[in-house]
């Protein structure tokens, strides 16, 4: 239950004019990983939100290692970091169909009650589910 | 207090591939053109939305004629077409720094008022600004 | 041949603070649809390109019918409008999990020839490949 | 030269149901900040390109402090990290009009020439108008 692939194909949307993927884009991928990483525990993004949960990003870190190309499988493979309490972190690992690692990363998310708009702590369904 | 000129300079990120401005960003450049004509006039979408009214785009056109490059300053005249009612509508005309036309344009977008999510009429605040 | 229907989950990135999919995100749905279409027929546009046909979107139209929400499975059903010969033209009907029809669209794409930068013909190849 | 602000006005199709600016965004920010700080230089980055000259971001940090709304006018603060060799290494300060801080970050680029691919060193010319 730590860790998760997830795969997605480049669009043209998401190149720019030196035939690569834009690197903006990778935050997307973060976001896709995460969200199924989560989906996979039985959770999803969105029912957290009906709930009164919001996971704003904290900090966001990427290295650029390899360009991903139009139309290439990319994989996601997200990674939890460690037992969440106020905040949530996973690194990342992204590699194209050759298994070469084109972008690692990191980002750490905050549980924060919408109704107060304060940090709370990652709830205890998301803990027995994640079982760590 | 008809037509409005904005300008906005093409960032890597809207590139593509080809080289040129990806085609759906053009919805962005469209947005950016009636929100500056509202703005001439006096009002802001910002405050339209804090009071109540939200105007989602129903209906989206667009002519692609020459390539927009990245660094250009390209101009977006957006057109009122008509005195707006429960609609407003819009042509665009984009240009490059030739006065090239690249990409002409049309949307139209509802009036909602966001208590009920029912249309509304254009409020008269903004016909008395248009004076049509 | 003619019709072909692809799927994808809005992701967070693509809504905006209506609380639904910016309509400017469509135009990347439309390009999934035909992507797909091309390659359920064996060919990918990747290839395309790099056999020097370029593809270029010349007009784009859309109706937003319903809204499309975070999370949500939405299908894209991409139908060839005609047989092609120096355009291809498409139309699409983008669907919720309830089939309700959220959004209809139509794009116009010219076979540009790279090496001339000039139109040319739709490729025998797809012709043959598309049987009408 | 060692330090250069911009401004830009935040977009509707740059905010997420969370009705704030979404974070992979920020990436574009940061991208409007180094062109202009070159650009302020006398330099742009379009010719450099076209002098056969590629800056591909390899590392990309952000932390996010405070939210961005639709429609603010918001600045990016971009300092040269020290003198580029093979690399360029900036930090970024985004604020809002109250000047609180929203998001600061930290990109590298590389110089590599296009002809070979390879890395290069920062050619004389940038050196000279940074003049450290």
């Amino acid at each position: 239950m730590i860790n998760h692939i997830s795969s997605l194909r480049v669009s043209y949307s998401e190149t720019d004019q030196m035939g690569v993927v834009y690197h903006g884009n990778y935050a997307k991928y973060f976001e896709l990983g995460r969200t199924e990483w989560l989906r996979s525990l039985g959770v999803t993004y969105k029912d957290m939100e009906a709930n009164g949960i919001m996971l704003p990003v904290i900090s966001l870190n990427l290295k650029f290692l390899k360009s991903a190309f139009y139309d290439e499988v990319i994989t996601v493979e997200t990674i939890l970091k460690k037992k969440p309490v106020v905040k949530i972190e996973f690194d990342y690992v992204i590699r194209n169909e050759n298994k070469d690692i084109l972008c690692t990363g990191n980002t750490v998310l905050a549980f924060i009650d919408m109704k107060t708009n304060k940090p709370m702590k990652c709830p205890d369904d998301i803990l027995d589910r994640i079982g760590i």
